[in-house]
């Protein structure tokens, strides 16, 4: 029997709980050994124990200096990720680590140069490009079905709005939410953004207008290969969860629709019913959560390149930094990296 | 027995044709008298007998000076819309021009002006507003099913690009296509576009560019209500002709699909395939033309306001203007009327 | 110009009144010059001259007498059908008659005698087979798209039930309504039904079981080329005129669903909702109901067998009736022709 | 922390294992202590183990004679189904039971008068109603959306023929994946078959012919609440394995469709294509397999019925049996219970 990867996981809020029971029930190559946080009590170390966890912790140094530990999963406050980042790698950890990195591009670049520099491997969580829906539409463009892209859609709507106070901390709708699309754009473009315009607007509620951030935005990005493309933003679609793409090209398109609870359908006197999207993003996107551990974990078996390196942390905050700008200016921004 | 309006169509060729048969065929309350076009034929001439058409010419001034004549239809070339208009609404009759009246704003202003001191209706042939998929559209929103609306989506893809001459001399993809998208937008969202941005691309054929022409377009509105919207454009979808559109808004979203001939779904080994949209617009749009006619002939019975006035002649061109001038300078440009 | 085909109709009833319309505003090729009906008046006579009928008159023998009339349409009540096709073919026109001929066997082979003798020709009005739905899928069947068939599926739900009244002097469910899938049974098969086996409730309106009827019915068949299928009746599908059918074979499955007015698809908090399919037949079957005859004349024209004969008129009936005799014994009715 | 249903698994073939990962990976409230087969082998042994299994054995008597286990899943082939479920009841184990005890009825009575005997609860593992899409067909019924059913359809085609070898022993298409339609017409209605009507043929593959069998098959049923139904099998429906259910009602009708893969629908010059149905049954109703033991572990925790109890397992054998000899004569056979 093979030797399994041994993971410690930083963080015990809610998505490092998803890591530890996608790896636990469904990555049987992968053992989570320990995990930490610093508000680590007894409920959540019987949960722990109850995956088979060995160790639970306050300090997540115990994890770094766990000789055992292969690769750590870094599921903290987005403003340690780098910190903690540049330590495990240092420690000479493989690192799965939740985005972004950073919200300031020159410590990303710090945080990736310290990587490189100790050898280890290194993964971005954007979930969705393990997704079953957003990875057929890649597939199909990559087979060659619908010829050269020429336009990239992605709609992109949540189905209600954050409190106001996660938005006055959370940097804004375009690193908390369109981030996700930014990565999608590159990841189904196959092609760097090169420029990007931003049509937003405050519509859903004039709170979060008034917290200097914007909650509707239809977003223009032009491609280096000449595609062009498009992102539909809205914090609040009432009928759900709304996650589209679409690939358009010299040979036709492909398109995504949303996943529901079911496929029935009610015919009645009002008319012809079914179901809504998903609601939660846990619900929506569950399966992608442990799709993307078991190929990092593949990664470190094979010692391959993880399937979202670095330039996949760096650019979207990029990215969403010069979709700010354009909103500000209300005019088109290039981007040069 | 009511008295039929008594039509006169000036220029013979497919659009006219088209209007023709409608009339003759769908809409007993109005009666094609006479044809006029500078090539009538024999062949012509024949055809328009059978419909029940009573006189054909080749000089257009004998239906303006036909004082039986109630009403013109004039779908002669661009560059002759203005000046036969003014000379229509100088002798009286209410007018049904196709659009659009001039690529100039100021001859448009002037002959709205004419048409306007004549007292005469007139409507432009803005006909997607008339199509079924559109119309419930609208309905559903003006019937407040969605609530305010945030996002106008117009998806507006031709099946294959017209000659590049055609496009030498038709003033380019803003005003020989998306032109309708302008009017759809401005129907779908009740409001003025106050601001344009266009990213747009040669992707379909190089030839298109060294005309001076895009074939691959994404503009950005912004609406005088605050809504926002956008506009896909394609001259070329494989696939067939795909028009649809979505308004998204507080309480939901409404959007048409396209139309296909017929609902049969294939499946086998290959996959679920169902038809492809309806290839040529005479085909998909077919019926609009005939409502759009329908009620144009009922504003002059019930003496009301035509569905589509001067301002809806006016704006696209206006609308369309800026959009070039937003795809020279590569910057978001503000309309003010 | 081609001489047209010159058509007198009999009985000026719904459905003739839809034939005239459709020849007059949508067939070219024909012309229709007269109209009869007992209850011909000024009103139903000044309707006809508008469309360009020339000649209406309470007595059909007059359409009869006329040589100028190549072809009759019968729409009379169905007891007249039999005599007036008989007498239709002693004055030797071409007959598109309403389906059915007849209740009675006999009298149906009686009267296609008649006509075989007088060589002219003869078309039953089972218009769904013109249907653009179903005759795709017929074409896919006929294509060989899913290999051999082995299934052939009917769903026809009326959306409300007829007066009982109606229901007491028409036969029944398999006369009335049923007759026309059994036709499509025949159709789709591209065979004859060799065995027919009914499970049959009242389950919409006690009413109508006291009028000795079913109103929801479940029909096994079985094909001599051996495939099997099914026919589902309810005289009341509250969500509109439920008409689909699918053929399942060797190499995969072709279905057809229903017809609606548009596109459209609502999305709210209530769910996904799309339009309910065409409540009415005239507004579901219309296009079928000109094509029917487009085909009958074009037949005239060509001299060619038209798509449906004597067979076609007589089948339906016989298996109408071994269908009423399964639901009184309860057992499987064998057919031998 | 509360105490854990312990499990004891007999038969560690496919379903045994599959059953075993589900309750390992997604049942926290229950642990899987022992697994019996008598061809049990070091593999097996170490899969077992890695599971969390504490104990392998080739004798399941071990299982029947550990006091600490509290239930048994057996999943034994089908011939020792009566047997073990009598020696798990007379040793006090609570039993869920593969599908079906017995194909003899006799031998169902006498098993099930044990079990009552001994008061332990029994499920039968009829999966399919626990399955996401067939569950909320039947919430909708329960819940009035449809009103009073009228007619339950169900579509359920295998995407392949077992081999003819199989289907010589299963007993035949009836007891082999028929059983499974069976159920769920109980399901959906709500009440007991009380008539059926068989018209089945030989298309797919003439050797299940020679075997005795057939491979096509459309049943009628009727309902004791006075509803009809159908079920429509084919051994191999190329497309995929074709699961779908169908109640109509008096306010209206719900339908399931098919899961997929994916959502992606890819529009070319071929068509607007989009995935097929799953095509391995336990790909498909991977998830019901969980929820059916979730259910059975909650009804002893719970001390409640199991959803799916005696009668249950009993009813579709002898639906099956009245299904066989329909298909032998010919003609409806009756059941009275």
């Amino acid at each position: 029997m093979k030797k399994k990867t041994v993971i410690g996981i930083i963080g015990a809020g809610r998505i490092g709980r998803v890591h530890a029971e996608g790896i636990c029930n469904q990555i049987p190559g992968a053992h989570v050994k320990s995990m930490a946080d610093p508000f680590m009590n007894d409920e959540t170390a019987q949960w722990a124990e109850s995956l088979g966890v060995e160790f639970t912790t306050k300090d997540y140094k115990e994890i770094l200096d766990d000789s055992e530990i292969d690769a750590v999963l870094i599921c903290t406050p987005t403003d340690t990720h780098a910190r903690i980042t540049r330590e495990a790698a240092k420690a000479g950890k493989h690192i799965f680590c939740e985005k972004p990195i950073d919200l300031d591009v020159e410590s990303i670049k710090e945080t990736l140069r310290v990587v490189e520099e100790a050898g280890v491997k290194f993964q971005i969580g954007f979930n969705r490009r393990f997704d079953h829906n957003f990875r057929a539409v890649k597939d199909a463009v990559s087979a060659g079905k619908i010829g050269d892209p020429h336009m990239i859609k992605i709609i992109s709507r949540d189905p209600s709005p954050p409190p106001v106070e996660y938005i006055k901390s959370s940097g804004g709708i375009f690193v908390d939410m369109t981030i996700h699309d930014f990565d999608m754009a590159r990841y189904l473009s196959g092609s760097e953004v090169v420029e990007v315009y931003v049509q937003g607007a405050v519509l859903v509620d004039p709170e979060i207008g008034k917290a200097g951030d914007i909650d509707t935005a239809l977003i223009t990005l032009k491609f280096a290969n000449g595609a062009i493309g498009s992102i539909d933003n809205s914090r609040k679609a009432v009928y759900g969860y709304d996650q589209r793409a679409e690939v358009f090209g010299s040979k036709g398109s492909i398109a995504s629709g949303n996943d529901t609870l079911s496929t029935v359908v009610l015919s009645t006197e009002d008319g012809i019913i079914s179901e809504k999207p998903l609601f939660f993003f846990l619900e929506r996107y569950l399966a992608s959560f442990v799709q993307e551990l078991r190929e990092f974990v593949q990664a470190i078996v094979d010692d391959t390149d993880t399937p979202l390196g670095g330039l996949d942390a760096l650019r979207p905050v990029q990215i969403a930094i010069a979709a700010g700008e354009s909103l500000k200016t209300g005019q088109a921004v290039k981007l040069s990296y």
